[in-house]
């Protein structure tokens, strides 16, 4: 079977690291094993520099949300050419923690920029590259938050109110309504059932594509 | 007199230093000491640090063009939110070694990114913040190299081609042509002749703007 890219999205404590290890077990049900991971923002040496930049901003110097809507592009641009691509060229499987949906909904959704500028940065940056199949997983902002604080320090992104989660998760369901290689799993069940979910819905997309 | 935003632009070598100078002597000569400097990329924290994986990239990893840009377009917005319109606010002249125009001639001209991508990212990004004047010193490429090369090490973006360059001349003088905010000052002429017509100029500015 022709490789693939396969994407985890969600909210901060949705479970995406439960998930990407139900995937790969998955995929190992029918001979996948020739994969690699991704993480955005990050996964090249300058995307990781980038990242810090993105999450953790510098000294006093407020972050502009263009500037890191612009960041988080550069590093995507930088992961897909360097990486991905060729990845999938050598018929590896990649399994990608956020992508493309993730700037769409924290940037476009929860900072609310404009979605002229988030269409028009898509369409010219990323050209016509898009993962084959997207997991978001839905979840309650107060939950997910909650989830998170309890793992440690949150991160410049982290620390948004619950408004600007409710915001993103809004539109990552929106975009997910109209987008049929977006498929919700909801992440508000307890993790054995989120798994089996996950295992049952991906087996099936991988039948559907002929594996 | 209302605060003013002028920038100094063209190649490598062209003189963009002294012509600085030469500004500033021009406004202390009608009582404009106010001013403050900037220069792109870099002027903030943070766009310093993306001036460095601009100018220097990082390790052995290939910058795609338009990382490189999206990074350009990052550094700008800090530097005009957080330092550029405060300035002009407090009453302050601001003089810019390089700003927009530079990617456009460069990114646009020189790298050959799309005409639409760089139209989308100056409205988008800019919204309508423009200089009010900019000094375009043009020079030959062959000249203007030679003249950076003699002062020491160069960079990633200046180790390009005679070609490279001669695509971003030609694009600076498209848009100088067809933008009354921008001045095209012969840089070939001798340093004397230069500073002379700078000063001339921009004299003239004044005057019409009513200093």
């Amino acid at each position: 079977m022709k490789s693939r890219y396969i994407v985890i999205e969600g909210l901060e404590g949705a479970g995406k690291t439960t998930a990407i290890k139900t995937v790969v077990q998955t995929l190992a049900t029918v001979g996948i094993t020739e994969i690699d991971f991704t993480r955005e923002p990050g996964g090249t040496p300058l995307a990781e520099k980038l990242r810090q930049l993105i999450k953790h901003g510098i000294a006093e110097e407020k972050v502009t949300d263009k500037a890191e809507l612009l960041m988080l592009y550069a590093a995507r641009i930088q992961l897909i050419e360097n990486v991905i691509k060729p990845a999938l060229a050598k018929g590896r499987w990649v399994i990608g923690d956020r992508h493309d949906l993730s700037s769409q909904a924290y940037q476009g959704g929860g900072r609310g920029l404009s979605p002229e500028l988030m269409k028009v940065l898509r369409n010219t940056i990323l050209d016509d590259f898009r993962p084959d199949l997207t997991l978001y997983l839905d979840i309650e902002p107060a939950l997910g938050l909650q989830r998170a604080r309890d793992r440690g320090e949150l991160d410049r992104i982290e620390k948004e109110s619950l408004d600007f989660f409710k915001r993103t998760r809004q539109r990552y369901l929106e975009l997910a309504a109209e987008d049929d290689t977006i498929i919700t799993i909801d992440a508000n069940q307890s993790l054995e059932e989120v798994q089996k979910t996950i295992h049952h819905v991906l087996s099936n997309w991988l039948t559907a594509q002929g594996e």
